[in-house]
């Protein structure tokens, strides 16, 4: 018997896979991130799995920790296209899987990002997603006039304002502006015009945008932060929250409190799917399995374990400490404070030393680590989708296309049969795909949505 | 006999065509500027006429000139996708034709542009090309936080500089940089990347560029400014140098003094093709070409007509001069003071009054105009290409895609029976279709070249 509520599956993509070491294994091409026919490849298999959509990372800099050049030069995945112009190629070899680009607040313009995923959305006809970060390096701030990167509650105020001015501008336009009557030279209906005007702490946007509204209203809002800021931010905005979690407690203490949130902010809880990332590792046999591992594991330079641990931790330097002994106590830092914490846990709660941790995280880097047969991933998905801890999951495969292969011709099918996963696109835009509202543009939301906005916005 | 020396050609195809009335015409969809497949239609009729590239211009705001949204409601113009994603989607509908995008040095950062570029670069496998503008209207200011646009000397120093910080970060790797040695776990050869540390008066950039040196080593670069900063600033970085005159004596002057300034700055003259903007209306018969002008010109609104001349002269307010009278002595003004003089001189050389001046900017802008049958329209080329005027064209439709496709049906076929054009493409890059040579990276450049870099950069 089919259940009413489906899960939802993002394909978490970054060339060559996420396994630390994947650049390295024998079946894959090592220099996939140059490749758009890899690209083009991994995105047709997605589609064939009927994943609701494709999600791509991004930073602006090289954001690995590495002591000098040569450790650098060890670590396979510091070069991949900019997921704007990748997505936009994509849109054109796919038909119905959701695009997802990662684009930060903190370093780009309002303007630029509201008309590339409103152009994205339009290309894609209905496909766009933007996962809406702050930037967390220092490298990163220093390709852009800065030395440091601005403090934790600064970010978020950016990022905060921001969302207003993007919206605005893809609100520009009423969905029937345009009327192209060529009879009378009217080419939009000047009352469905509506200037922005923005003025506030960070950003003074004039607008409108020279862009129609675009075919989702809004591309579909993606956010993973969950520090407290990061959490108040996915309740009023996020319409897929990206999470990591470990346990279902963890996993459900989250769930309840963010769906919690979104009712405060006014939202309807079944409108933001949570899809914590699950790092998963597919064999016929659990053995299988486990020698795939394997393989990945054999292949992680301690030097890049070392290296990719620091980085999770904040940049904080544990290169001092026995790397067989416990890992140490650690500062607060300005950077990604709640991952952070998480893989400080871990280490606690399992006891591990800090070789067995940067092994634990060479693949999930963090998230949820599921090995096993079909039917046992199958089964530790469902216990989290039916017990409050997941809409749906972000899947990440070791390596690619190998990893993809695996979870779309195994796992998809056995979700299938269980009824736990869609046999065929239920429509044709991502909106579609996550059951999502598609959003009124402003002039036309009712008073009390307004009012809300008002308050949510602390503006206007 | 064939020529040694062909022209080049670029398809220069906003939508839905270049005439100011284009949309209302009877065979253009007037949506034309929404719709993805109405651009993969036009690109691959470009690419069958085997022009070396399309060109797509942007503005971050709507540019037109008017004094109410009635008044704007009558343009038809006014929305269009950023060219970046919208080129990234038609590499993949394609597979010679170059892909040049506009994008501004005045409200961009440096590293977004660098890596956007570098992967449209990968993405079309060479193709890409960029049109380096500043950008001249305050009401893009007010969409970044201004007021009121940065003054022209300002706008240029900023995008030297830009220029600097751009092909510093395509820099960062040398090409064969990436090793991919999974044997070793040797992803890059260290001593291969070269951080860019740029410190200056508008950008600290540290790099370097998460992105390998693209196929083309840089993306073609493209410059349209005519004024004597915007001449300098070409003849030291341009490679197609896109302009615009109406006489034979003019573009003469242009070509021989730009091509005099490259030698000043130690280029060969033939590393960049200077390609005028033509608006060609082409019929079977000239009496065919007439017609199908007058369609257009008909379909002028007189409201629309005034607006863009307006907008022509630098948003100079003439609502209150007759229109059948004379154009009144205009200021000096901020915006593109080169393209105002050029219609200036248009006006007092042929004694038009406000109306006929609107009137004859309609389709071109102030571009070169040429009418008649397709032999016609190649003698007027051919006079241009042979007497030092020009060294190919940039083709500029009336409408889409009817005009794109008589220039490519008719005028093609008569330019290659003169031998004047290519049959076939010669390579799979933009720079192998326009004969340009591939930049080496800077570690490699000699000491000559770098010396000369270093002069025309006034720094390093």
């Amino acid at each position: 018997m089919k259940p009413q509520r489906q899960m939802k599956l993002g394909a978490f993509l970054p060339a060559p896979g996420h396994h630390v070491a994947a650049w390295r294994h024998p079946n894959t091409p090592a220099n996939a991130g140059l490749e758009i026919q890899h690209y083009t490849q991994v995105a047709q298999t997605a589609e064939r799995g009927k994943f609701d959509m494709l999600f791509l990372s991004d930073g602006v800099g090289i954001r690995t920790h590495y002591k000098d050049e040569d450790e650098l030069s060890r670590w396979g995945r510091i070069v991949q296209f900019e997921p704007l112009t990748l997505l936009s190629a994509l849109a054109m070899v796919t038909q119905k899987i959701g695009l997802t680009a990662t684009a930060s607040t903190t370093y780009n313009e309002p303007f630029h990002i509201a008309r590339k995923f409103a152009s994205l959305d339009f290309l894609s006809n209905g496909r766009a997603g933007w996962n809406v970060v702050t930037s967390v390096t220092d490298v990163e701030a220093q390709n852009f006039n800065l030395q440091h990167q601005p403090d934790h509650a600064t970010r978020y105020r950016r990022a905060r304002e921001f969302m207003d001015v993007v919206t605005g501008l893809w609100d520009s336009w009423e969905d029937d502006a345009f009327i192209f009557d060529k009879a009378t030279g009217r080419y939009f209906e000047p009352q469905k015009l509506h200037m922005l005007h923005h003025r506030g702490e960070f950003f003074q946007v004039r607008g409108p945008l020279n862009l129609a509204r675009s075919p989702q209203g809004y591309p579909v809002i993606v956010q993973a932060g969950s520090s407290e800021d990061g959490q108040d931010f996915a309740a009023q905005w996020a319409e897929v929250i990206f999470t990591a979690h470990q346990t279902l407690e963890q996993a459900q203490t989250f769930y309840r409190g963010i769906k919690g949130q979104m009712i405060k902010h006014g939202r309807s809880p079944e409108q933001a799917k949570v899809m914590p990332g699950v790092f998963a590792v597919v064999g016929q046999t659990r053995a299988e399995a486990e020698a795939k591992y394997a393989i990945l594991q054999e292949l992680v330079d301690p030097v890049v374990g070392l290296g990719l641990l620091t980085g999770l931790l904040g940049d904080v330097d544990i290169s001092g400490y026995p790397l067989d002994g416990p890992l140490p106590e650690l500062p607060e830092t300005q950077g990604s404070t709640s991952r952070q914490k998480l893989v400080y846990e871990q280490a606690q709660r399992q006891g591990l030393t800090i070789r067995q941790l940067y092994l634990s995280v060479a693949g999930g880097r963090g998230h949820r680590f599921i090995l096993g047969t079909p039917s046992e991933i199958a089964n530790q998905l469902e216990d989290w989708f039916v017990n409050e801890a997941a809409d749906g999951f972000n899947i990440m495969p070791p390596s690619l296309p190998d990893g993809l292969n695996d979870f779309v011709d195994l796992v998809i099918p056995e979700l299938q049969r269980r009824g736990l996963f869609r046999t065929d696109y239920e429509g044709t835009t991502l909106r579609d795909h996550l059951g999502l509202d598609r959003p009124l543009n402003r002039p036309n939301k009712s008073t009390a949505e307004r009012a809300t906005l008002a308050i949510a916005r602390g503006a206007e």
